[in-house]
């Protein structure tokens, strides 16, 4: 199989952490974003949606999506788990998972690609083009340091998002925190539990994958 | 184990469809979002985010968002197969998920969450509040047209969303279609296909759960 991946985009750079977690390795194919060969012919025949993360397996089907990735590699490869063990552990961290993404990682691309010089009329990936609001950059802002803060409450009590494993929810939180920071979006000083983490995290040797 | 559910919501359907076409029965108890309920204390304690649908195990596990509970169902009962038999299909059928709620769930919520005159300063579900954005109401109103066409063109040469086999991927588009409706986006006269699909699914008894 081959990874279509862009080594400075926050969406690939999930998958790339959680195959780094497995030990998995697989032949990657660099998309150029900044130079717009996501919306190529030659690219659009692969992924139609014009995104990447995109594995194509050996039959030619694609997944495109990081987070429908990231499951088929855990199905794959079991151990260690980054999703969970059983049905119940998969479904508790496939919640907050998409709830780490809905209210941070979605929240945090509204304030970039709402405000970003370069993405005037793409303020949302995919296909089609629509213009930037700057009302929900700045909603995108809010909602971003609203999520530090709860997460910083959430890790109180907890050495991972999800408890005492590290999950995929940590990989989300943590590629959404970095990536807040290009629009200048920083863990506030007095979010301690949140700080901790998050060097927890950036010190382990996936999260230079 | 016990659904915390809200028969007139659109998320809570998407779960109470699923269960249907699996003939598995799950005792639920009704929230009511119209009166706040989901903000008590009592609800609070049983989901902090504030959101049905909610399914709370024997054990006192909370799984807290629909999808999660449909992977959740799918695995304790895995026939028939909504989202899929092999690791391969699951991720095929969970990533076209996610586009469909990324480009058609999501952007009917933000038309219709960002124009009701019910939900001023509730412009997103969850614990914090947000003022609504009018032009956010205008793009979620451009996306689902985008959506209607595309989805349309895919059905061209597919009965279901999926292929051949009809998958969580057709409930979260007919329940987004119907939902849309709430915000008079309806599916335009020349997408044939994308009529003749709904028609179909809507017939199913399931349609009604």
């Amino acid at each position: 199989m081959k990874l279509y991946d862009c080594a400075t985009a926050p969406s690939p750079r999930r998958v790339r952490i959680f195959l780094a977690e497995k030990g998995v390795s697989v032949d990657t194919v660099q998309v150029d974003l900044r130079n717009n060969e996501q919306f190529t012919p030659a690219f659009r025949a692969i992924n139609p949606d014009c995104t990447v993360p995109a594995l194509v397996l050996d039959d030619g089907t694609v997944i495109a999506d990081a987070v429908a990735i990231c499951h088929y590699i855990e199905e794959l490869h079991p151990d260690p788990p980054l999703i969970g063990s059983t049905p119940q552990e998969r479904a508790v961290v496939t919640a907050l998972n998409r709830q780490i993404e809905r209210d941070g990682f979605f929240a945090a691309m509204d304030a970039f690609r709402n405000a970003a010089k370069g993405l005037k009329g793409r303020a949302l990936p995919g296909r089609h083009d629509y213009e930037q609001i700057s009302e929900l950059a700045e909603r995108g802002r809010s909602r971003v340091e609203h999520f530090f803060r709860d997460m910083d409450a959430r890790l109180a009590d907890r050495e991972y998002v999800a408890g005492s494993r590290y999950t995929i929810a940590d990989i989300s939180t943590m590629v959404l925190t970095d990536f807040a920071g290009w629009a200048k979006l920083k863990v506030p000083d007095e979010c301690a539990n949140l700080r901790r983490w998050h060097a927890s995290v950036s010190a382990r040797p996936s999260a230079n994958a």
